[in-house]
């Protein structure tokens, strides 16, 4: 069993921040299974891994015994967009919803701990509430308090519209809490002003408040916007190795730390040494696969995770020829073929064998991307391969 | 039947406002019953003459051949204040609320015409809205548009805070509108905002927009606030014909043309008369005298309005004697007593009997208020009375 400290430092490892931590900590020393709410919107079921950020918070939780409630907020999806205005958000069928809670809910699994998770549909209670208790609900809150939040504020400065029920949502979230009897919940940094609205009301129906815990968005491929589906630079976690392996190589030196420290099971102590090795030299590049490997050893397998590597360098590698190489034809010597010097010489590639010499023996020649090192081999008739001499001489030569 | 011209100066008199004339015009020439609104709050049964102004609108409606809907608030009755920091708006049960509409109606029924009335409980829809429904309903208007509400703007700016379900009531009035299919919906001035939801949910679901007619909020006798019950400051279309007659002289003379105005059956141009008969020396008392006995004749009947007139004058006259009338003895001279010159003059009403007779003659003077024409009358042995000699000689003389 971890300390209480122990507890802490663990739950509080990315986070962005934690409101109240005092409060946490009394609720840690209770010493009873804690209620840890996420809620999940069910219009787009797949997960990436901007969503595991906070599902691998909620592991850790469930690590320390606390018990983690999936709320699948299917009571707004019913709704869909009710002014019409957004053609891509209609309302879900029941069933609709159902299936795509299974598919976040088996997806989620790869993380969570199934005995420690109750996967609840907010629908069960707010449609019980009818219209008098979305009224008595809405009383709740003022809308001055509603107009601190940022967007909001925003939008309204702007003269931008807000419509009223935009008011109600973060209520309907913050009835969740009360209904679930919730300690904590967890929230993209987004988030805060929302889950704060299920501690105050819960407060305000003299509950012992929430804490909420933030954390911080991952920005997504692009290294701009955070990671959405709906912007298009994520990695879902039901991507296949390769593309997995292919877009982790994709991402910027500096948003590769940022992914270290949100989504790799390394200790930070870890990390740092290898900050530190790439100060003295060391390639991110290859920093940059331990990640990838890592991280598709997660969600497929450690054999996955090999495979995409060797076969991420060989498509790296083709991927790195040029598109116009020319096509040479060379003339064989002997029945074996032709000496490797004399073939660079002839094909063009070196100025003289001598010269073709000495940059095979710089490591600068290789033949269809693999370093050759034999200066003295013969190829054979027939051979009809690329070659390549520095960066930028390519030609595929037919020995004929 | 009236012509267009002829309803819409009915309908027109007295109006604060009617948006739009156009289009209220277009309808009346439609040539149907017209579905007319009023909203009413259950929760104070009694009507008073303030809200007779509206009552006697819908009439002037239904004498036109239209359909007036008599709305009971009861949705919003049962709710009570959610907030809870109104002690006195607690929720009512459904039998009360029935017991309130029926008071009311049986109150409007001295007004409207129960052949062309409708009574109906917007609980009845409201209900069934549910939870989702009411997301729904309050996703067609924006906050921006609420806060140009007066009452609201003014709150908010002044820091007072404003809870969110105040925003959804508004939307509910209006959305009884769609429900109705309201043609028409009245209110007083202090309402021309709410009637206006309904005329913009009607258009945002592509109905045909109500028309809004507002009346002048009737003042209440202390001639500054409102009238309403709380204010303590109203007539009771319930009060007694002596109440109704008392309130009514109470009132001033300005506010007397009000009233004439707002409460009158009489044609505009008999009230101008009025108007120039006291500009030219008439003793307003006189009209308010006619105005009382018009409204206690419509609510109780012709009899009660002399009755209660005549109560009033031997009471206001009992009133306008002083407190400390001197009490004196004078002795009868004869069997039959005295002569009334002589009693003036002993009683030290006046300094000679001449003087008493032509006081008398002057009409200058009364016994029990009532003037004495007789200069030779007798006043019998045992008589105690109080008599008056202009305006300030007083004494309650027993003739001995």
């Amino acid at each position: 069993m971890a300390t209480i400290e122990e507890a802490l430092a663990e739950i509080k490892r990315g986070t962005d921040e934690i409101l109240v931590e005092e409060e946490l900590v009394k609720k840690l020393k209770e010493d009873r299974p804690l209620r840890i709410k996420l809620g999940m919107d069910p219009t787009a079921p797949d997960i990436h891994l901007g969503h595991t950020v906070i599902l691998n918070k909620l592991r850790t939780f469930q690590n320390l015994g606390h018990e983690v409630y999936l709320l699948i907020g299917d009571f707004t999806a019913q709704v869909g967009d009710p002014t019409g205005k957004n053609a891509t958000r209609p309302p879900l069928s029941p069933e609709k919803i159902k299936e795509n809670a299974k598919t976040y809910a088996d997806q989620a699994f790869k993380i969570l701990d199934p005995e420690k998770t109750h996967i609840v549909y907010n629908s069960e209670w707010l449609d019980k509430l009818g219209a008098t208790g979305m009224i008595k609900l809405a009383s709740h809150q003022t809308v001055a308090r509603m107009m601190e939040r940022d967007d909001f504020k925003k939008r309204y400065a702007a003269g931008q519209s807000i419509a009223i029920h935009e008011f109600i949502y973060p209520l309907l979230q913050a009835y969740d809490s009360v209904h679930l009897k919730a300690d904590v919940e967890l929230g993209g940094s987004d988030q805060k002003f929302n889950l704060l609205m299920g501690r105050e009301l819960q407060k305000d129906m003299n509950m012992a408040p929430q804490c909420t815990l933030t954390m911080p968005l991952l920005v997504g491929l692009d290294g701009v916007k955070k990671m959405s589906k709906s912007a298009g630079n994520y990695i879902g976690i039901h991507d296949s190795p390769d593309d997995m392996f292919g877009k982790i190589m994709s991402i910027s030196d500096d948003l590769m730390w940022n992914y270290f420290e949100l989504l790799s099971a390394r200790p930070l102590a870890e990390i740092d040494a290898f900050k530190e090795q790439v100060k003295g030299g060391a390639n991110p590049r290859d920093l940059k696969i331990l990640l990838a490997k890592e991280i598709i050893t997660r969600y497929h397998s450690a054999e996955d995770a090999d495979a995409a590597e060797a076969s991420f360098i060989n498509r790296f590698s083709k991927n790195a020829l040029p598109d116009d190489i020319p096509e040479v034809t060379v003339n064989a010597v002997s029945e074996a073929g032709i000496l490797i010097t004399n073939l660079l010489k002839e094909a063009g590639l070196t100025a003289t064998t001598s010269d073709a010499r000495r940059m095979i023996q710089q490591k600068a020649v290789k033949c269809n991307s693999e370093p050759v090192t034999d200066e003295k081999m013969t190829v054979p008739r027939g051979s009809n391969e690329i070659w390549q001499v520095g960066k930028r001489r390519f030609a595929r030569v037919l020995v004929k």
